[in-house]
């Protein structure tokens, strides 16, 4: 197994309270040669589908080896559980509720255990913040290295999330915006891949169709309404320099159409 | 004295404005080998009291030897002192305005001293921005490392916070709201100590009376209120995948009452 | 030239999506050894010339050798060049639209290049995230260290912002509020050399006049409106303990007139 040490931190922690420090501080003393990267703690509060996105899209940025620990944890006191697995590329970290289940279809699991030696948690382990007691010290003493298989069973499962939300037609490819970004971009779920070599009609975006897909912003006048394929290599929805979610305020989970010439 | 290296920063800085970035230039200019952590830089403007909350609440969670620098100055370029203060274990770096009284009062200091050593700030010492000044240049000379009585004069008394606000009687104990956390958890200063071995009556938080301290959030149906111990080990008002701060928004110092059957 | 592998981010990309993790990814990926700093992220969309400012006020403070990797990027797709630039003290990497027009004022190019070199960019290129694919490679191989020749040919003429809103008479100085920051203190470009050794008779801020430049918020009472030189070198408006921004809510490009007795 490759190592880096670099963990790579997801979580919906936000960055006012000190949560994100504190796991920080546990990685530190565990591992003082860890190298932590954030990845974001701005996942909506408890929006497991919008992490596994991220996730998903992200990983193949970072190096060889890096351990992810993603904490999105809706479930967290109740009976799901801690797991670790290893795809021979990268190691993830969460709980058992599904956040892995995209990036794992993608690259699938060599390795699955959940997280139960005593020897790797922090005491006691608290009901409320298994960031800080038990993914954070697991990710820590990955890093050093210790094996996977230290950490706990072997698991032959995990958690899927429900059916994603792409229909694809013969001339139409349907999807659903999954979140805004900073600049609001409305990020859809629809691939680039689905829409190489096809002749586009029209999008239809809510109330507004837009006739074609930039290939850059500039190709839009200010304050414009367009669709390009955004940095998560799907396509979003944006303005150019303005905000879309401003003018498509009841984004969420908004359909998004795509009709092919044929 | 332990040395780790490690320098933990927590102010009211916020995200937006590169004061937290220059100070970690200033770090490293001094200490290139210098590992930075923020605990958090959006402790509310200038409130002192929720700075000395988290930093007593995080700091065990820290590896012994780290250095915190804690700048939330409200009286910067006035006449309260910067000081350094050594425990044993850990090292903080602050205005002298009782922002490091509670710590303390967990963590006896074993020396203090008035960082005015003009060899170890920058120059020339502005008056609004001590952090980058003095504060960061100061944290970072004791991690290469310096000794703290390099740094200036050795005190005897340093700033205490006003009382704490619990009152405690024989049947109840009567705390308050700190501050709402980044899930909008209302965070009391009531610690799980005080709870311990008591079978609770009730828990009056403003107009909401409850009956129990949860010990999952998993206990409550979505949207429901509870009381739980949180991550900080105090109680907590919160509402299952939800905000407590949007259902009581008039939450700050709101009185907290745990009534104890006798 | 100096190498210390710290590289700086300064960035519009906020914190709420995962970019500046995934540039961080990258250039751990490209040199393990870079020491990352964020400046920071929150730069007003697409805002320039708030950039340039703040670049331009803090880049002394990082060490010698510091490469910044400045990405404020409007017309990220369209012709504008990515270029590198080295003034012998530090290394400046961004988009040729201006953002590091300031900065070269006060810190004169030796050597400036358009990126263009393959072997040295994320393959594919995206449209939409040079941050990702050109900016961030490049700061991360020039320092390892990458010599600036070999990232691509050699430019004799960068972008220049339009030119700064200051007007000088034998009288008075007149210039402007460029942002907020995260007090809500008003941030003018007026330096405080400009003032040196000047008698003042008032200033004016919008419908705020005020006779005098203060040296310590702590001359003023709670909620007073004052100046005063802040953070960054030049003439603030402030409220002590409070925020001008919501006194003076229309501030952006507020003429800002200081009068000096004559």
């Amino acid at each position: 197994m490759l190592n880096t040490n670099v963990i790579a931190l997801l979580t919906d922690f936000g960055m006012k309270d000190p949560y994100v420090g504190v796991m920080k501080g546990v990685i530190m003393g565990i591992n003082p040669e860890a190298r932590i990267i954030d990845v974001t703690h701005q996942v909506e509060p408890q929006n497991v589908r919008q992490a596994a996105f991220i996730l998903s899209k992200i990983y193949t940025y970072f190096p060889p080896g890096t351990i992810f620990n993603v904490v999105v944890d809706p479930g967290v006191g109740g009976d799901r559980k801690p797991i670790a697995v290893e795809t021979g590329e990268y190691t993830f970290i969460a709980p058992d509720n599904g956040v892995l289940s995209t990036v794992l279809e993608s690259s699938p699991p060599r390795s699955i255990v959940e997280i139960n030696n005593p020897d790797y948690v922090l005491h006691p382990v608290s009901n409320t913040f298994h960031g800080r007691d038990i993914f954070s010290p697991a990710a820590a003493y990955l890093s050093r290295p210790v094996r996977i298989s230290d950490l706990g069973p072997a698991l032959t499962e995990y958690e899927k999330l429900d059916a994603p939300t792409i229909r694809k037609g013969d001339d139409f490819i349907r999807g659903r915006v999954v979140f805004a970004d900073h600049f609001g971009n409305l990020v859809t779920d629809i691939n680039e891949q689905y829409l190489a070599g096809k002749e586009i009609r029209y999008i239809k975006a809510g109330p507004f169709t837009l006739d074609r897909v930039n290939t850059s912003y500039n190709q839009s006048k200010k304050g414009e309404m367009l669709c390009i394929v955004g940095s998560y290599g799907t396509l979003e929805v944006s303005v150019n320099q303005g905000a879309a979610a401003a003018k498509i305020r009841d984004y969420k989970d908004l359909p998004v159409k795509v009709k092919f010439a044929s």
